[in-house]
């Protein structure tokens, strides 16, 4: 990073860093500066005249379609939807991505949260299923789904991101795929659920506890090691999503929530809770989620998404038609605590511009970002780097292989076989306005 | 209310008004005197041996369903939907509510937002649709769809509540529904899109214009008159809602939002905006959304949903199954701002204590408050009541009766007759437990 030049207030527009970027409050005034000054003139002109009438479409004129119990998006938003990476549902893990580059604010809808599916989507009857609380506790218990409805509740808006999300920026060369391809392993929702430690209270805990397992009732029967300290702080059994109850693929009826730790701890279709003095080194922490760093260690243990950000608008797939005006739009997020600044650069690097961030930023939420970028018809490199609370900077591509390693040969989008990419990711624009992965 | 016992801050739980309300910091903490000193009580003690096998469910032994692209609620959720007012799509207007009895948190999920639609649910090609900006402008101008998305967004999260949400309550009778029937013509999400400023610099505005009209492309082509200074306040030309393109019954490919007015005047399918020296008073505002007042006068061109609450849980149809401790929780929001205050009663307003309101409070949104209750299996009559930072005080039922009039003969749900209730609901709970809709 050479320069940062987005703390001076300007009283009009003023570029902020080269190529182009432009000071993030001509986003947040009435827009007289954005564009009565710059002009994105996309408004195509008419006469008073002609405009009177409008030509009424066919569906202006006939009574339209019912209403559904429960409604899904329109047939011409059909392409808003997760990619699968196993179409045929064969005898494999299923990932299903979230379309972010078609998506806009900090929320992602419950029909395209992003799934990792190891056996199928259980079909879970919440009136026979139960959570069992044991191991180190004074009494062990079992919790049906309706004894869980009568506790006091919490809320709270949380990402959750798979720890092989990002994965394909391990391999050597960029990828030549969309967002959804290369970050779609990371969504939003706002979860509402039971303290983990009001059930805790009831159990009581051995003063030997240290550690629980979580486990799924799913046939993957995934099971995880978390620290108690954890499951006593912000740990969440979650029932809601976005304020209904959980969708199949992410865990019905009852998940936990780990905010800021990666997806496969928030255990879905939960069953069981064991408190340990211990880890219990289960097969998916010590096979799965483990792996070797170039030092020759394991990398293990790994609780945390790091601070996080991309671009999302404009990104591979959404190319530029005109020189003009555009709107740099992304997503930041960090498993450390709140966002505290996202700087943007059109030049790969060399000079960096403040993003406005988008109202409320929560803590281990997604938070989206606006930069305002005057496009010249040249080429560009379009990257965001964020910061968070806990005073963590976003690594770039170089820094992290370094430290972790890059993959000899990475099938694409593989998703287990390296884990927690958080470094810059690039998108080179050429003079064509097409948008492509690069590594800068 | 005769008095207000929330402002203490004990170093234990205590009760804060009478009939068992307890102080709300019981739920913020990390529960320790909420389930340890006064136990809830609904896990079921095993023995340590029995527990650790755990019988295996049919889901855990057999792989489960493949994953669709786009993923809907658990087959055994599928009473979490909306109710239909014309099921049978006659030719009339349909409701459709949100069922808030059975969801919690702040975000409405976009299968369960409530609609009203006129005349059918268009099925619109956003390739095919066009806003005009014309009248009092300096240069009519006419914006594709793809155009729109090439603009600055700005998101946020807020209500839109039907101008005849809760008109059951004018009836003299307390109607026996639950919260879906009375309250469901309210919800709330993330919107992100245009802001109507920005567009009005590029078509310029006469100095002459001070209001515009809004009108909807679907065959029941909604038109309101709206205030300028609104429409270059906060009003958006929303793109997104929780994040991916809007429902095709809330307005799919482009609605009106303005924050905190009532439903109708965010025009869906929005087509046109001309800019107006006065009010266009137009069938759906002179005569759909007027109605007479005791004094004479006519009740029109209100605007702004005003400050409300209702309690979700306990609610008809959620019965009590024996004394101990529950939650109370419910919604509240106000058209003017933040919530400032929500209170809580268990004695039909003789005695009130402070609710929790969750993080993060915000303007012009859902509120979610939370209560901590020890019912003692005796009758109580259970209230919310909300305060907004614009000081406004929900009313109670007498008071607002007294100044809109109450309806002598409602059928039971009419929506279109008297609008904008907002005063306080009561649930009575009996011995059984039974809850019911009454007026206290």
């Amino acid at each position: 990073m050479a320069r940062f030049m987005g703390k001076t207030e300007p009283d009009t527009v003023e570029h902020v860093a080269g190529n182009g970027l432009l000071h993030r409050r001509a986003l947040l005034e009435r827009g007289a500066a954005f564009a009565g000054a710059l002009g994105i003139g996309a408004g195509v002109n008419v006469t008073g005249a002609a405009a009177e009438p409008l030509a009424e479409a066919d569906w202006s004129l006939a009574t339209g379609d019912p209403v559904p119990a429960y409604q899904t998006p329109s047939q011409f938003a059909k392409n808003v939807v997760r990619t699968l990476s196993n179409p045929n549902f064969e005898p494999r893990t299923s990932q299903s991505r979230t379309p972010h580059q078609l998506l806009d604010g900090m929320i992602t809808p419950n029909g395209v949260f992003f799934t990792i599916i190891h056996d199928g989507i259980p079909k879970i009857d919440p009136s026979k299923h139960e959570l069992l609380i044991h191991g180190l506790v004074k009494r062990p218990l079992i919790f049906t789904y309706e004894a869980l409805l009568r506790y006091p509740m919490t809320s709270r808006i949380a990402f959750i991101e798979c720890g092989g999300n990002s994965a394909g920026l391990f391999s050597p060369q960029p990828l030549q795929t969309d967002v959804q391809g290369l970050h779609g392993l990371v969504s939003c929702a706002e979860w509402t659920g039971v303290k983990l430690s009001t059930l805790l209270e009831e159990t009581g805990i051995d003063p030997k506890a240290r550690w629980f397992i979580g486990e799924g009732a799913d046939a993957a029967h995934v099971m995880r090691s978390i620290p108690l300290a954890k499951g006593l702080d912000d740990t969440i059994i979650a029932l809601y999503q976005n304020g209904e109850p959980l969708m199949p693929g992410n865990g019905y009826p009852m998940r936990l929530l780990l905010p800021g730790y990666e997806g496969n701890m928030n255990i879905k279709y939960l069953r069981r809770i064991k408190l340990l003095p211990e880890p219990a080194f289960s097969y998916w922490e010590s096979q799965v989620y483990t792996e070797p760093l170039p030092s020759g260690k394991a990398y293990q243990f790994y609780f945390v998404n790091e601070v996080k950000s991309f671009i999302t608008k404009p990104s591979p797939g959404s190319n530029l038609t005109q020189p003009g005006l555009y709107e740099i739009s992304g997503i930041a997020y960090s498993g450390k605590g709140r966002i505290s600044k996202v700087l943007v650069s059109a030049d790969g690097g060399q000079s960096w511009g403040e993003a406005a961030m988008q109202e409320p930023v929560l803590s281990m939420a997604f938070t989206r970002f606006r930069m305002p970028w005057q496009w010249n018809g040249g080429a560009a490199v379009l990257q965001s780097r964020a910061w968070d609370e806990d005073g963590n900077a976003q690594p770039t591509r170089a820094q992290f292989i370094t430290a972790r390693g890059e993959l000899p040969s990475v099938p694409p989008l593989l998703a287990f076989e390296n884990h927690h990419f958080n470094a810059i990711t690039s998108w080179a624009v050429d003079q064509k306005g097409q948008v492509t992965h690069v590594y800068a």
